[in-house]
């Protein structure tokens, strides 16, 4: 193991191998270390819907334009990506139907039906394009550019395409801690030590050691997330369905996602009864189909929760070249080229719209509460 | 492969792997042939409860008799398979507890306390016993010696066992025939043919070509049943829990098992997520902590259903050296030594009792008609 | 079920489905039957090789233009099967390295470089495009066309685009026999007899009980292939690499392939010590870092092998309106398109390039005697 | 969560688990953390052989004694443990056939057969006891009383057993840190804090953080093992068989294990294509049918080395209320009943033999120096 770099990432998420790609297309010397393999955490359960539209509840915040311009990104990436590392990220289109069943629905689907991109369907309407759909539904946003990726492909094909550009990686490295010496980094690894320039956190849910150890006091929360994949008989779906934060996703490998749960405080990776059956009752209300789909596996994930829902973005309040990209929550896949491309501007000395600073600071409750 | 036998043994399921272990152990010159690999289909997928009483719902037949026969054959066998094989079959006691849930409940349970082995436990207890049965339970009729053991392993010990004592087994030949030849029987084999004196057919539910083969007009009808293996975190159960057709099985190696669906003329070997749904419900129903059960994965198996619920062991109608013992629908497991016996002794053509041949036979169906 | 079709497609592999294909886009009713669920057998074991160049060592045939028109036919498939399915084929350019370790290699690979499509690349051509190659290759034959699919996302694909179009599929269902009735055939199920005026043979290696049935005296013979599947840290491979029937296929998934072993007349879907080790050394040979990659799982089908190595696909020679599509051999998913755009001809009566009729009657084995 | 024990046991694999059991024979209040599930590191990928005299090359130490006392302890525990627990811990006998293929491997026996235990079979004895052998094998020490046990199984039935008793298990709580706070422990976790009298280290390979929290300069250094698991057609073995540090072990379920590497200094938990050649390898030679043997699964764990070799059981040396029961390399699953009575005689300040107290201690390399 080389001992020195100008960057060392260390968490190999999608979080973490989009920063090293973002950093390597620069031609900036970086070692991504995980604890583990390569996007088997958090990311591996992910659905993949880059639901920029979609999981955006509120039209107020920066946050809605920071993931619509990552979720743009994806359109040139897969292409790009596929030609670097051989890896297909899985790029499906079809768009999203945020179901209503009831006056109230509606009502909550309004903040989205101003947007240019979102369009208003009636039950005649939306029955048409999918006419298993439940008699329940009253109709449906739709949102035509929601797409959505492979997660476990699109990490895999991030780090490929920065393996091809000069990063390296090192999985099964834990990180036990971070020490400061002649103005650099030591990181602690379980295989020794490493030097390095810039330090870049994208932990996820697991980085509550590192973040006591740089004295940050903000705390991630996991937040369990429980999938069901399964396989049909029949085309039954092209759109991915939405209701009530569950959704059913078709994917481009024959197989669909219906998910997720949403336990809080949870550190486990093991998929409950309860959850389970949450998910099946929640398929049927959408799709009546669903009860005959069969079961190919499951999937869990921890998503890293922060008190205000968005993540942590930017650089260490008092060690400037210590920087954090942790707390995605439901948005990993959909914020990863964005958190990338911030990530590496911050590295590089470049302007970054001081809304998305602001927005992502580590520090931003302190200020929220003066 | 060698070409001639004194037996053909036709399924190298539970029933045909016990029936060439008694056959073995009386020095008969036995091949087993089987479609895939020995154990695999139904037998895999059964629970494993010896439930004599817990599956006998009527006192008039010689159905009871025979499988009590055949459950205390398994005290013996544990020791005896193991010796031989070195194959542990999971022998577990602790009895099984028909729970009642309503008036009706209890009454349909009646038949089952004239036993002196059966003991009416009311809800205080029954609660002593199991303290996180459901408040609904009104009481029990408990079974002690109604024990479990783990099917593929009960399977593989019978197998191995015969091996001991000398059976040929061949797995992945499938048997596309037979024919009568010089009054011995060609058993034609995707590996060749292999000439026996005397066939036992004991392929389950996959019998009906070789029945249409044989003449014989009755048919097996497949009805699936999907169970769910979960692990749990603290020891909630001790014994297992029957209602309604469903259970909940502790198992000897740590697991506990929630079955069992009941598919009709369904040929498919997966899991669908009614099925599962259904599973989930009626484990809450009886165990509340079931929701908080993790679970390990599923069981899928294609009981033989027979018209009267009964299996046929016995003589082909018109050849006495083909012999018939398919069709054991949800007890499998609890009747294969009775079942291994009775071939045995067919074939020795030693005494068997006259009102087990007369309730199995193969054609009892136009006897009853007239 | 519906009781009555055009045409019955028995085995719902990649050939029987391909073949639904090419009849849906003719607006012919047809029902698929298999035995289990579709493409879970053979098809799933293959690599997605689409050599057309790769596998034919023999220039004088038909074989060549066949499996090459076939392979061309992919180029469009890849979009139109998405277009209808939803499901990606995996498609993946790249091409295929045919390494020489001897003179003796060299001079075998002679017959290849005689096509313009081939090019010969000497050491240190070969070494800059695959760094990590063996120091023992002295060159390659370079097929830049031969592409590579993902099978059984190809076989899902070409199911799913057949039912968009109409066709229906019935899985685990077991054909018993075929009975000629009134000009029409009786297709016995394990689910009930359903009447077809064409059925089409596409069983693959399990043929045989319906070759007899048919009165066809060939022979399938199993072949049974080993594959391993596997992932690795670094990019170390952009091409296929192929020696001496062993290859290694990177994978649109960031998975690499080494397959595979020629284990005659072994009906098992198991996978040996002696197998595993075999590939291991193989794959060693070409690429000295194989030794490092992980194991993902392995892959395990059964190639239907015919007298001559070439498909029977063609008419009943007594019957007509039965057709037979089996015996692919190693070649299944290269030639499914072209084996589906041919069956289709003949049940519409168009015309056939004689040649090919010729080449894979499935009587041609009397013919060549004479 | 209680937030106060009098002891809580970092981690919960074979020796934490133990040393629960043995503490809540005592009834002394434990609380058992893990940052998993239990049991589902080292511990899962050991084969289970209680060598007691098949792992020990030396005589002078301490550690045999220690290590046959251990084993002994099974004896009684397979029952008391099923008892409690309801899960059986698969204890078999058959004893270890230590294989010598040339005069230094028969030279290198000698130290084992002074013991009267061991007993030394030529070659035709072997050959009458196990007729699959290489022909090449010359004899072999035959340890007729080294057992085996399943090591998942075992891990859990301590478990179970300790909660039964009333241990609490807290599941993914991974621990962060300890600090001493008015006398007692507080233990730091992913669910918050746990206050406690004593604080047990039995975290095996991973202890590295903890030790270094705890001022510890000993490092636990990863050897990485790999094995298969395979089952076979046929009866082949029925003794375990061991040479060079790889062995093949029947166990009870009718599997064989094939054991096992050692890859230093790699913390990953993948199975390399060269680990599973190098065992196929030694397979052949010992037992030339095991090329047949078929695949069924991998096991991976990372034994905890040392720089003796021997295990750290003890007293901190500056906390008499911090012990550390971690680094027991190969042996864990052997020494966990005597490593789990003599933690909680420690705790108890009950009497311990003092060569065990000394050739066990944390700091024993210091006064090694002297």
């Amino acid at each position: 193991m080389k001992r020195k770099y100008e960057v060392v990432v260390i968490g190999g998420g999608i979080i973490g191998c989009s920063i090293a790609y973002y950093l390597a297309k620069e031609k900036v010397e970086v070692a991504v270390l995980d604890s583990g393999s390569i996007g088997a955490k958090t990311t591996s359960a992910a659905a993949g819907m880059l639901g920029a539209h979609s999981e955006c509840n509120e039209n107020s915040s920066a946050f809605f334009p920071f993931a619509r311009e990552s979720q743009k990104k994806y359109f040139e990436l897969k292409d790009e990506l596929y030609a670097l590392s051989g890896v297909d990220i899985g790029y499906r289109e079809g768009g999203i139907l945020k179901l209503a069943f009831s006056e109230e629905d509606i009502h909550a689907l309004n903040h989205l039906l101003v947007r240019p991109t979102v369009e208003w369907l009636n039950e005649s309407e939306i029955r048409k394009m999918e006419p298993g759909l439940s008699p329940d539904v009253l109709g449906a946003a739709y949102i035509k550019d929601d797409v959505n990726v492979i997660p476990t492909r699109t990490c895999e094909s991030f780090a490929k395409s920065a393996q091809t550009l000069g990063t390296q990686f090192f999985e099964y490295s834990h990180v036990y801690g971070i020490e400061k010496q002649d103005g650099n980094y030591i990181v602690q690894t379980a295989n020794g030590d490493i030097e390095a320039r810039h330090v870049v956190v994208a932990t996820g849910v697991f980085s509550k050691a590192l973040f006591k150890n740089l004295g940050i006091t903000e705390e991630l929360t996991p937040v369990k997330g429980e999938s069901i994949i399964v396989h049909y008989e029949k085309p039954v779906l092209t759109h991915t369905l939405f209701h009530d934060s569950c959704y059913i996703v078709p994917r481009n490998n024959g197989k669909l996602i219906i998910g997720a749960t949403m336990v809080e405080d949870d550190w486990s990776d093991t998929v409950s009864l309860q959850g389970v059956n949450f998910l099946i009752e929640k398929a049927n209300t959408m799709l009546p189909a669903a009860s005959a789909f069969k079961i190919a596996g499951f999937k869990v994930g921890l998503r890293p929760g922060t008190f205000d829902g968005h993540p942590f973005i930017g650089r260490h309040p008092e060690e400037e070249r210590v920087l954090i990209a942790s707390g995605h929550y439901r948005n990993g896949i959909l914020l990863a080229p964005e958190t990338g491309q911030m990530i590496c501007d911050f590295i590089l000395d470049k302007e970054i719209k001081s809304e998305w600073v602001e927005a992502f600071r580590v520090d931003r409750r302190q200020y929220m509460r003066v």
